[in-house]
Formats: structure tokens, C-alpha cells, sequence
């Protein structure tokens, strides 16, 4: 939106409030995960169908970031997991104190991972701190393969890349090596998957990847404890 | 970017640049077109395209709005068209200021039509106005058909709207009548264009809409001078 120098008092702000929801998310050992992309990505289709590969695995519950309509969330609920829809009223981005505002309506205490879908945004999203514990960036295949020099930050703050759309490939002038080059050299550490969230190859893989995160977190927990 | 109550301050400044920028493009009689969809729905390709089509037809120069890299600006020059670079380093969005800074960079008085490209984001570029006369929005059927309702200021604003990758429709999920009707209910008079800017497709009609814009802006100029 609007950018002025008084942004550090307000990332400020910002960081207090995550700070405090990443406290409660460690008291109730739940991992928490913010899911960023581009708008028509993919992330809610993604989630559904992490929905359906975590079953009997993991307690999955989603929080909802759109500008307006609760579309997403009814496509959620529909999959059977509890949901929480913001509605950012133009706002391109979500904030921990939305965050912070909403928890009260989910039974986080239930729980074992939270997915907090952002708004569909390659740029604002990046900046603001929720209090997750991951971040997930998706890129769909028909983008083309350019987005991580092109949006450097929120790939190289990603703890995992989900490269979705591998079904249209074929399609388009999409070129995976390229792309996993260029986010490789943008962000070394990041996990990265290949899948089709339509037809539902490689998401075994992430559903694993995202178990293995929340059994660390709650041994690191107990180590503590 | 970070939101704030003084955000009336900074549009009123943005206004009046924005302003500026009108007057000179009026006293040119250079249509200015502002290209606005989310990273990867092909704004860069279409230009491509454009270049292509209007050869013979229509002076055309182009403004690169990318928060870093001149990957496109690259691409453009390739084309034989004049093109001028803007690194936001950051910023979501182009404002009319970034604009104006750079008009002395390209020969507006040779061309008739300027095309900026502005960065991929479908929520911040639509708060700000850079002067232009059209606002063009291009959305791809690999991004789904819920964009209108879920980003709708843009949609609202927008003069045309194109529909790019139609080629991708048989392998995607995308409702194309669903689209344009929801399109239509959020904006009634955008001119729709279905495209293909990867294989040409459409491409025609597209460039005839913009020949005709500049033939009108070009009329009324004669008409008052």
C-alpha cells in the first residue's frame, strides 16, 4: 500500500504482536505455518489437499487471509478442517495483529499445525512477521521462472518452496532446472517440491515434510519442558 | 507495504504528480496505458506481442516497473521499442512520482502510445494514479476465475481487461463464461479481450482497441486546439 518513513514504528508494533502469538503458539506446541504467493497460485487448492494427505496424521487447522469474500474458507471447511476467514478490507497483506485477533476463535488448543493462508501477494506479505514457525512460498508453473530474482525477498525468507502446476508444464515455457537454480542461488536452505495440488502428485512428500516439522517442534518443546 | 491514516496526505501528493504527468501527456497527445496483473500472468509477453503488432502502426515506448532486475526492460529493447527501467528496490507499486522522474529518460514527443508495465501485484498499483488515460488488467486462466471478486478494486477500475493464456484453458479448471460474468458484474464497461500472447492468439483485436484509443485521444486533442 503506502509506503512512509514512519514503517520502522510500525514494524515495531508488528513485532511485538508476533512476538506475543509466537509465544502462545509455543505454549500450545502448534506449528504454525504462513503460506504466501502470488494471487492464482494455488495455495488454497494446496490446502485441500493437505487436508486430505494429513488426515489421521496431523490436527490441521487454516486461517483464511483475503482483501474480501469468504470463498476460501467455505472451500475449507468443505475438507472438514476448522477455519477462521479474515477479510483485510483492501489491505494487501495480513499482520500479527490480525493474527492476534482471531485466535480467540479457533480451538487452537486442538490442534497440531495452523496454516495461515496470506493474501495472494508476492511483495507485502514478506514483511510482516505473524509469529509463524515456517514460511511456505508457492510458484505456479504458468508464472514463468523468473520470480525469484524478480521478488528476492519472500524466497529467501521461505522455508520450503512448493512449485505447483508441474501438470502444465508441458504447456508452458516453464524451465524447472532454471527455476531451481535461480531459487537455490537466492535461498540455499529452502526445501523445494514439485507437485500438482489439481492432480495431487508430490503432495505425500510435502504432507511428510510438514509431519516431520511439527514432531520437531514438539521434541524441542518437551526437551524444554 | 505498511498502511497508515496518513495514507490521505501521501495519495494527495500522488494526485497531484499524477496531475502533472496528465497535463504533459495531453500536451504530447500521448496515450498512456498503465498494465497492472499479479507477477507471472504475462504483462511482459503481451508487450511483446504488442510491439509486434503495432509495427508500421503506432510509435510505441514502454515504462518497466519491476521491484529489482531490468530482465523486462531487457526483453522490450530486444522488441525495437524505447523503453526506460524503474527499480522500485522494494516498493510494491508504481506512484506517479517514480513516473515523472524518469519522463526525461524517453522521447515522449516521438511516440504515440506509452505502455507502463507496472509491478506484478493486484492489490497496491490499483491505489495509485501515474496519470495515465487506460487502465489495462491481464489475468491468466492459470490464476482460476475468482479473481474479480477477490481483488476488485482493480477490476473496477480497469478500461480492458485481458484474458491471457487462453491456450492453458483445456488444462486448467478455468470457467471462462464464469469469469466474464463476474468480471462484468464488478465492471460492466471493461472491454474484454480474449489472448494468447504466448502464441499470438487474440492479439489483433487487442492492438485495434489500442489504435483506436489513440486515434480518440488524438481527436479530442485536435478538437480543443
Amino acid at each position: 500500500m503506502v509506503q512512509v518513513k514512519m514503517g520502522s514504528n510500525i514494524l515495531g508494533a508488528n513485532e511485538l504482536l508476533a512476538r506475543k502469538n509466537r509465544n502462545l503458539f509455543e505454549e500450545r506446541e502448534l506449528l504454525v505455518v504462513n503460506l504466501m504467493s502470488s494471487p492464482g497460485s494455488g495455495k488454497t487448492t494446496i490446502l485441500e489437499r493437505t487436508i486430505e494427505a494429513l488426515k489421521g496424521r496431523l490436527k490441521l487447522g487454516v486461517i483464511e487471509g483475503d482483501l474480501y469474500t469468504d470463498r476460501d474458507a467455505q472451500r475449507i471447511e468443505q475438507k472438514g478442517a476448522p477455519v477462521v476467514q479474515i477479510n483485510t478490507e483492501g489491505a494487501c497483506h495480513l499482520d500479527a495483529g490480525m493474527i492476534s485477533g482471531v485466535l480467540a476463535k479457533i480451538e487452537t488448543r486442538e490442534l497440531d499445525l495452523m496454516v495461515i493462508e496470506n493474501v495472494g501477494n508476492l511483495v507485502c506479505p514478506a514483511e510482516f512477521d505473524l509469529g509463524e514457525d515456517c514460511r511456505v512460498v508457492v510458484i505456479s508453473t504458468a508464472e514463468g521462472n523468473d520470480k525469484p530474482m524478480k521478488y528476492p525477498l519472500i524466497f529467501r525468507q521461505a522455508d520450503a518452496i512448493l512449485i505447483n502446476k508441474i501438470d502444465l508444464i508441458p504447456y508452458t515455457d516453464f524451465n524447472l532446472s532454471q527455476f531451481q537454480q535461480d531459487a537455490a542461488q537466492i535461498n540455499p536452505d529452502a526445501q523445494m517440491f514439485e507437485v500438482s495440488a489439481r492432480t495431487g502428485k508430490g503432495m505425500e512428500k510435502w504432507a511428510d515434510w510438514l509431519v516431520a516439522r511439527v514432531e520437531e517442534k514438539k521434541a524441542g518443546y518437551n526437551k524444554k519442558g
